[in-house]
């Protein structure tokens, strides 16, 4: 008993955490029983609206499988179902047509037969990357609608009647999906990938500029107790970064959605979203390197004091003001505004590369190998911090 | 006119990619076809099966929305509508017979809060990640099957007929799909994953391969033309472990479609899949040090030649013993054998970074940093193909 009553606090936490995380999860749960309490009155008070009948039910089905986390996934979804439906069910109603110019035996084979074409080569589209991105669902409906019509051996006056009752069902469906997500707490693709975007760069800042902090310890630590405390705290601040190596599918996926949606707040309709992918792309690769740097963090740092004094220095200067650079882009794309404060930064940390290279030229200090390695990576850096402010120009 | 030409060759050679990059998905598609039109004569032919009547296109729906690429996907979406529609079938009957007792006034409006509270409840749980990744298409099933009993309005004697009839073609439809997907040509999604993490250790291993001879280019090049050919050969074989970089999605993907497999070839039914994950993840990690390491090679490379000789010999050792056992490991991996053959590699490997460290402490001879920063990340290089045997062992 004490083990699942543990398990149903630990279900109850998780749940918890999931709401807090976003609450907009929860309000779109609302919003989904919203829209299906409302659809679901309309089928159930049938004496009003007798013209409905049994196909009020693909208004159910609508909502459910239509309703979406963002405006753009629903919108994607209902004017694909929308068109779909539409495109599928007359040609279906063509290749019932041709079919019976065959005769009675010759009938079913024909049908048969197209149906397994259309089937097959339909299938085969959803495989093609574009397609998949934006029309998969759309490829689905019409897969379903093509053979429900085609097989349905309906007459034709009786199909016409169906249709419309189908289509204007779907209608209501699809409107009220649109209605509620548009006008109740709207959820934008758009927007979302904007913050992501920019809070990745923030991510990234925040990993260089307490970079210095771990890899050169303060000599007057004050008690034991605190630092680890703080150590803990830090650390859980510079895994952020991590998050950032893994985006790409996310961001696709956001930018795939914004697309459909409708211009919005700072938004125009044409907003460039590719951009964002470019610069997603960039601060990936930057995530590469510094996770690449991170692993010298955790190794046993032993190098001779007098070295490490010697690149401090100048080492410090470049993590901080790369990280500094990202933070302004950051806040630049967050603001939407001209991102050329962060070129001081950059310029600042190209003259700490320099300011290192001529301490390292200097004389031969380097005795440990490994030391050295944080140098070449922390340039490397510094030069992609360069690189996503010209790409940031761009958008 | 020319346009148009133009775009429709460009869309067919697309097209014949696809078929070519992964023949299985020609088959898939014939596959669809195959079970849709085999559905679709059932109900056709209605007058052999007169029990179905207008729910016979519910098979239809079945067979369109569960047929995956994949023998796990297709079995875990039929499992999922399966027991969807029969709980949810039996939920919906309970709230109906509970808004009954509330009269005619009050039925409507406990009807409607009910499905409100429900379909507020079963969005939210999509959110939560586990539930997301097994069980989201059984929520959505749910939700729409509750909604629809619920709301028909339906007497009790005739529920019971159409959720026979409903329950049945459904069958059929799964039925369908599950036979085709699991005897014509099945797709496993386990023996993707299988593959992709051979071939994934196989990708990082050709670019520790080729690494030596872009980054030593011999002095004893022959002519000018057959250089550039072979470079952009190389560079493009090179450029394999960028797929390894964006891998994670896939790979969590596949390990969840393949729990619902059985046990098929030489995969039990309980086969270590999370196994596969952690190697996929130590892989990736390996592949963001290569990218780092990757950046070295494009920038001008100006070391003193002397110097180079010097490291010359242990770094390409590293680097080929790397390789080595990185290949070893997927060969292990992909034969299901014990990887012993890799240790060797590795042992060599770590004598080679050995030597590399008492070449360096020799005399100090670090005049161009930019050099240096091959040894260290190569030595990451090689301390992750460690780990990745450790892992190994384990599954």
């Amino acid at each position: 008993l004490a083990k699942s009553t543990n398990k149903a606090v630990k279900v109850a936490k998780t749940t918890k955490k999931v709401g807090q995380d976003d609450p907009r999860r929860v309000i779109h749960s609302l919003k989904v029983g919203l829209a299906l309490t409302l659809v679901s009155s309309v089928y159930y008070m049938r004496p009003l609206y007798e013209g409905f009948g049994v196909s009020g039910m693909w208004a159910v089905l609508t909502v459910v499988v239509v309703f979406e986390f963002s405006v753009g996934g629903t919108l994607s979804k209902c004017l694909n179902r929308g068109f779909a439906t539409l495109f599928a069910g007359a040609l279906g109603l063509g290749a019932q047509h041709l079919a019976s110019l065959f005769g009675d035996k010759g009938e079913p084979v024909v049908l048969g037969l197209l149906v397994f074409l259309l089937a097959a080569a339909s299938s085969f589209t959803r495989f093609i990357p574009r397609i998949k991105a934006r029309y998969d669902y759309g490829v689905l409906i019409f897969i379903l609608t093509f053979s429900l019509v085609s097989v349905s051996g309906y007459r034709m006056d009786e199909l016409l009647t169906l249709a419309h009752q189908r289509l204007s069902t779907i209608l209501i469906g699809g409107a009220t999906c649109i209605i509620i997500s548009l006008f109740v707490c709207p959820v934008w693709a758009g927007e979302d990938l904007h913050k992501l975007i920019a809070s990745n760069l923030e991510k990234l800042a925040n990993y260089l500029e307490g970079f210095e902090g771990e890899y050169f310890p303060d000599s007057d630590s004050t008690s034991e107790e605190s630092t680890v405390t703080s150590k803990v705290d830090k650390a859980l601040d510079l895994q952020g970064y991590k998050s950032v190596l893994n985006s790409k599918s996310t961001e696709e996926s956001l930018a795939n959605l914004a697309r459909w949606e409708p211009g919005h707040g700072l938004f125009g309709m044409r907003h460039p979203w590719k951009q964002y992918l470019k610069i997603g792309a960039l601060s990936r690769q930057c995530a590469y390197h510094i996770e690449t740097l991170n692993g010298y963090i955790d190794t046993d740092i032993q190098a001779p004091l007098e070295f490490r004094n010697k690149i401090r220095e100048s080492t410090t200067k470049m993590s901080s003001e790369s990280s500094k650079a990202l933070k302004a882009l950051a806040s630049a794309i967050q603001t939407m505004t001209d991102p050329s404060a962060a070129n001081n930064h950059v310029e600042m940390s190209k003259t700490a590369i320099k300011e290192l290279k001529i301490a390292l030229k200097d004389d031969s200090v380097l005795e440990n190998v490994d030391l050295v390695a944080i140098i070449p990576i922390a340039s490397v850096t510094s030069m992609l911090t360069e690189i996503t402010r010209c790409v940031e120009r761009i958008s």
